[in-house]
C-alpha cells in the first residue's frame, strides 16, 4: 500500500505554540514526536518508507523532511506545493506521480494533524480498506461520534454492502447543535475524518467524471515537477507549473469527487481518533493531574483545576485559575477561557489584522540552511542565534547598512569574507564589516551554532544582496 | 521639616515584576514615576531636598540613589541597612543621624510603595502634624477606611485634643470581617498607613522609655556609621556597626513605641491613600477600559472584563477572561484569579521553597556599576546584556573557566586586558581569553551597552578572581 500524507495545514487555533510559518503538523503537541513524526510511525506498519509520499507548502519542505530524516524518508517523495489549493488538486497531483510508478497502486490519503489512540485498530482497518478499495469503491474511514460536534462533517450511512462496510447514504456539512444531537443518538452517523484507501486510477477517474477542470491540467502539471536546487532534492514545480497550479480552483476532495460519487464506501472506524483542532482537544488525549490540569514545562501551580498550562523557555506560575488556558512561547503568550478556545483563530486574524507579526510568524525563523531567533534588540543592535544543518551554508551576500559579528558557540564554521576563508571553531570570533561579501556554512557533522550581533542604524531582513545561493534565491 | 524614606519592603505581592532583589518601590507601578520616585515628588513641597533621608537595604542602595539622582538627593543621606531590622531600628537611626544636625528637628516618616491621590490635602495634613508635633506628640495620620479592610491595622480615635485632632484610644491589629464591617459602620476607626510625623528628640525619649534594648545600642551603632567606598558615598556600617544591627529584635515602631506612648495623636487625614499592597490595588489607582480592563504593553484584548493585564517584552493576547490577572516579565509570568491576589506573597515563597531563582531574583541584576541580563544560554555559552553607568567599572577579575566575547552596542568602554588598555567605541569587539586579568569601565558620559559572550563548560557568576573593586567586592 501507497500512503499519501496531507501536510499542508496552519492549525491556527494552536497559536502561539503553531503559526503559519510554523504549522502544527512540525510541532510537538501530543506523544513522543511531532505530530508529522507520529503520523509517519502509525504507518509504517503498514507502508513501507519507500511507498510514503508527502505535500506540503513550499515554505515548510526542508524543516519536514528534516522531521523525517531518521525514518529515512526520501525527499523526492515530498512535493511542495506553490501554494495552497486544498486536497482536491494535491490528491491528483499525488495520485498521478504514484500511478507511473506502480498502475495498480492503492494509495491511503492522512492528514499530518491527527491523533490515533488505538494503532492495531487503525492498522486492522487500512487492510480492510485496501481490500475494498482494489475492487474499485473509495473508501473512507467513518468515525462513531462520541458526542453531538458541530466542528465536523458528518457521514450518513446507507445500504450495506458487505459485512460491516456501507454505502454512504450523504455527506452532511457541519451541523447545527440540535442536528448534531440527533446523528449521535441515531447511530448510523459517522465523523468524516480525512482518511482515504482508494486505487490511484479510481480516484484519477473519479476527478475526470466530477472534476475536469482540475483533472484536465494534472497532466501538464506533472510534466513541471523538477527537483529543488541545495541539499534536499524534494518535488516542486517549474514556473509554468506555479503558475497553472495556482490558477485552479481550491477544491476539496470531499466536495470535488465525494459527494458527487457513486463509489464511496464507508468503514466505521473505532481507532481513537481526535483531530486536535484545537487547545482543549488536549483535554481527550494528555495525562491530567488530580484537579483536571494538563500541565508542561516549568511550572508552579497553587489550586487551579481544569486549565492546561504550557510553558516553554520561561516559568509560569499560577493561582486560582478554572478552565483556563495558558500557553507561552519566547515572542507571545497566550491566556484564554477554555470555553472560547475556537476563537483563538479568530484572535490570530485580528493580530494578523493589527500588524503583529507573531500572528504569522514564529521566534524562530526556520530556513533551508537552518534557522534564526532574534534574542534581543537596541536602537542600533539586534542580536541573533543562528543554526546552521550539518553540510549547509547561507548564500553568499553582503549588507548595505550593517556589520555583523560572529561568536562560535557549538559546532564548526566556515566563513567566507571577501576574497579569504577562515575555518572557526568554537569560541572563535570574526567581524564582517559592512558592504564585504562573506558566506557563513557548516563544513561539519554536527550543528553550527552561532551567536550573531548586528550593528548599524537601519536594522532590517531586506538589507541583503545575495550573490550566489545553493537554495536558488539570487 | 524632615524627611525620612523607609525603603526597605520587598512588595512579593507585585511579583514577576517586583522581587527581593528589585523591589516594588523601584518599580514603576503607576502614576509617571517609580514608586519611590512618586514619593519623593511628593513631599518637595513641604521637605526640601537637602532635608531628606532615606532607608534602605545595602543591595538597594546604588540602584535608589540612580533613581533619586535627578532630584539631587544627597547619597550620604542614605543609610544601607545590613539587613532588615524592621521599622523601629531604622527610625531610631535615622533620628539619632538628624538630631546630630538640628537638635529641633521635626521629623516625617514616610514608606517608599504607597500613592497619594490627593497631594494637596496630603501636604495640608503634614503642615497641621508638625505643629502638633512641636507641641511634644506622636503624630499619626489616620486614614477614613472606605471599605471593611482586613488587610491593615486600625486606630481608634479617642478625646479630641483640639479642633479635628484626636488621642488615639487604641491600636488595633488586623481584625476579622465582622470586626472591620463594624469599623467602617462605626466611623470612629482609621487605618493606620505608616506615616508619622515627630521631633527627633521625641521618638529618641520615647525609645529609651518603651524599647531600651534598641535605644541603648543606638549611640553605638551612629558611630560605626561609615561611607560606602565607590562612587556612591552612601552611609553604611561597620563590621561592629553591622552585627550589633544584626543582633537586635525586628519590631515595627507601632509595637515598640506607638502602642504604649500616651503621646499619639491622630490626624484623620482624606488624602486618596492606598498602599498599593497587591495586584488588584490598580483598580482603585489606574485608568480602565469600557470593559473595566486595565492593559499595559503590547496587547491584544478580545471580550475580557475586570481584568488586569501587564505585557512587558512580549506581546500577551487574551480571549474571554473575566477578573483575572496576568503580568509577564523577561523570565516568569504570572496568571492569578483577581480573588486570589493576596496570596501572591504565598505564591513566591513557595517558588523560593523550590529553588525558583525567579522568586527573588529579576531577569536583570543590578550592580554598584549597572546591571546585567542574560539573554540566552546553551550547554557551552552565556549570552548577556550589559549596561554599565558612566564613570563606573566593573573590578579587576579574571575566570578560571571561560572566556568572553564583548562588543560594544551603545557608549564607549575602557577595557584592560593584561597590561593594555584599549579604549572601544560602538561596533568594536574584544576577546578576554580565559585566566586572563581584565576589567571592564565606562569612562564616557552615556550609558555603555555591551553584548558578552561567555564560553566555557563551567558557566557559573562564582567564577570570578577578583583583584581591585571600587566597591569593596575583592
Amino acid at each position: 500500500m501507497y500512503g499519501v500524507i496531507l501536510a499542508g495545514g496552519s492549525g491556527t487555533r494552536f497559536w502561539p505554540k503553531s503559526r503559519e510559518q510554523s504549522p502544527k503538523q512540525l510541532q510537538k503537541i501530543v506523544g513522543t514526536g511531532t505530530m508529522l513524526q507520529n503520523t509517519v510511525q502509525r504507518l509504517l506498519p503498514l507502508v513501507s518508507i519507500e511507498n510514503l509520499y508527502l505535500g506540503t507548502n513550499h515554505q515548510q519542505a526542508v524543516e519536514t523532511l528534516r522531521q523525517l530524516d531518521s525514518y529515512g524518508f526520501f525527499p523526492d517523495h515530498l512535493m511542495a506545493e506553490p501554494c495552497s489549493r486544498n486536497t482536491a488538486l494535491a490528491i491528483g497531483l499525488m495520485a498521478k506521480v504514484i500511478i507511473e510508478k506502480d498502475p495498480d497502486a492503492v494509495m491511503g490519503v492522512f492528514p499530518a494533524d491527527h491523533v490515533v489512540a488505538n494503532s492495531e485498530n487503525f492498522i486492522k482497518t487500512l487492510q480492510k480498506a485496501e481490500t475494498l478499495a482494489k475492487k474499485g469503491y473509495l473508501v473512507t474511514l467513518g468515525i462513531p461520534p462520541t458526542r453531538p460536534e458541530t466542528g465536523f462533517g458528518y457521514l450518513q450511512q446507507g445500504a450495506e454492502i458487505e459485512d460491516g462496510i456501507y454505502q454512504v447514504e450523504r455527506f452532511v456539512e457541519k451541523p447545527d447543535r440540535p442536528e448534531a444531537e440527533q446523528y449521535l443518538e441515531n447511530g448510523h452517523y459517522f465523523w468524516n475524518c480525512g482518511v482515504f484507501v482508494w486505487k490511484a486510477s479510481t480516484i484519477l477517474e473519479e476527478l475526470q467524471q466530477h472534476a475536469g477542470n482540475i483533472y484536465s491540467q494534472l497532466e501538464t502539471i506533472t510534466s513541471c515537477i523538477q527537483t529543488a536546487k541545495g541539499k534536499s532534492p524534494y518535488l516542486e514545480l517549474d514556473e509554468r507549473g506555479r503558475n497553472l497550479f495556482s490558477s485552479l480552483p481550491s477544491l476539496s476532495i470531499d466536495y470535488a469527487v465525494m459527494e458527487n460519487s457513486s463509489k464511496v464506501a464507508i468503514i466505521p472506524a473505532d481507532i481513537g481518533w481526535n483531530d486536535v483542532g484545537a487547545w482543549t482537544a488536549l483535554d481527550d488525549v494528555s495525562e491530567k493531574d488530580s484537579k483536571g490540569n494538563i500541565i508542561s514545562g516549568n511550572v508552579l501551580v497553587q489550586d487551579c483545576s481544569n486549565s492546561i498550562i504550557q510553558a516553554q523557555n520561561r516559568l509560569i506560575a499560577v493561582l486560582g485559575l478554572k478552565d483556563t488556558i495558558v500557553v507561552d512561547s519566547p515572542d507571545a503568550l497566550l491566556v484564554c477561557a477554555k470555553e472560547r478556545s475556537q476563537d483563538v483563530k479568530k484572535l490570530v486574524e485580528s493580530l494578523n489584522e493589527n500588524g503583529h507579526p507573531e500572528g504569522k510568524q514564529p521566534a524562530t525563523v526556520n530556513k533551508p540552511w537552518g534557522s534564526y531567533t532574534v534574542l534581543d534588540s537596541g536602537s542600533s543592535y539586534v542580536l541573533k542565534r543562528i543554526e546552521v544543518l550539518p553540510g549547509e551554508a547561507l548564500s553568499l551576500q553582503s549588507h548595505q547598512h550593517r556589520s555583523e559579528h560572529w561568536t562560535v558557540v557549538s559546532g564548526s564554521a566556515e566563513v567566507v569574507r571577501n576574497k579569504e576563508t577562515f575555518q572557526l571553531k568554537s569560541n572563535d570570533s570574526i567581524t564582517i564589516p559592512k558592504n564585504t561579501r562573506h558566506r557563513l556554512g557548516n563544513p561539519g557533522s554536527d550543528l553550527l551554532i552561532i551567536i550573531e550581533i548586528q550593528f548599524g542604524h537601519l536594522l532590517d531582513e531586506s538589507d541583503i544582496s545575495r550573490y550566489e545561493d545553493r537554495y536558488g534565491r539570487c
